[in-house]
């Protein structure tokens, strides 16, 4: 293949998604040229419209192609409850893993000041005016226990002193250093049960 | 997310690609969702024109979006040489691990009566007509060597009964019921070396 083919650019694009390397990047041109060109065109439309119009829900910051995501948007949630965590995988993590009910709020990483991502960047100021709501009564942090994700915990708790909101973060059981998406279910699971007040 | 979410669509057709599970169809949407949403744009693109533009080579039937491919256009290939392979991919495995510098010829598969695979679909009409050109002096089968095709080889090579043409197969190292896409280079380039007169 010459390096300007378009098979070799496909493959090239390909490549560029998490874990695809070389010769699976191959493996999906090949498959999809030959055997399902049904799934590329499919694929390549559905990416289009995805990259083009999925931005953040105005409440929650997830990813979302409308305004509101389903779940703020939802009248079966309890608006009492908010669940903070890094990224809108976590969401999915939690919702398959325990009975929460609750509503969600996505910082979309942890404090580090010296990649420049300060409170602005995870919307705290937006988190706090939430704090503020009468309607909040419970706050609970599912932050991965690393460095940067503990100092994000304790400024959201600073945030909340001085309100009558009851704060508290998920427990024991989430591996120290552990990236929250990577943690199996039943161990999300009790780790959700066991949270603990701040 | 709600089925029918632009996401999770996007999800689904991620997991439509060979080898990709839910988990690592997600952890791809959020990836080009939220740290690399030029990569998505890139890879809807090129995948759209790939579907679209991507045919067959009209002498050796590879895939490429031209009318010959750039190996059978290329003036510094052997033409007395020509090596009859099943796939695209054997192609590139070949051209990788070898020194090859013959011409090719892609059947797209092997002979299987029970799954309406005659010769017209492996185009063999097309290969016979090659085999008389008079600049040809070798042809090489490069085929898997599973039942189905030993049973093409078989065929092929009565095709070439009669003709001045010398043909052989590759040997040795290739697993009997492997697929030479998944060889490594090295066993590939000795049963290439090694090839016999049939
Ligand atoms: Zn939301
Ligand atoms: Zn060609």
């Amino acid at each position: 293949m010459s390096e300007s083919s378009l098979l070799n650019q496909l493959v090239e694009s390909l490549r560029r998604l998490p874990g695809i390397g070389p010769k699976s990047a191959q493996r999906m041109a090949f498959h999809l040229l030959e055997r399902d060109r049904d799934a590329g065109r499919q694929l390549a439309q559905v990416m289009a419209a995805a990259m083009e119009r999925i931005g953040r829900c105005e409440r929650c910051r997830t990813l979302t192609e409308h305004v509101r995501c389903h779940l703020c948007a939802s009248e079966r949630r309890d608006p009492r409850l908010l669940c903070i965590v890094e990224q809108p995988s976590d969401i999915v993590a939690i919702e398959q893993a325990t009975h929460y009910e609750g509503l969600y709020f996505v910082l979309g990483g942890r404090l580090s000041p010296l990649d420049g991502i300060g409170p602005e960047e995870l919307g705290l100021d937006r988190l706090e005016a939430r704090f503020k709501e009468p309607d909040l009564g419970e706050a609970i942090l599912a932050i991965s226990p690393t460095v940067e994700g503990l100092a994000t915990a304790h400024y959201i708790a600073d945030l909340a002193r001085g309100s009558q909101l009851r704060l508290s973060r998920i427990a024991h059981g989430v591996p120290l250093g552990g990236e929250l998406e990577f943690v199996d279910g039943s161990t999300l699971a009790h780790a959700f049960a066991g949270r603990q007040g701040l």
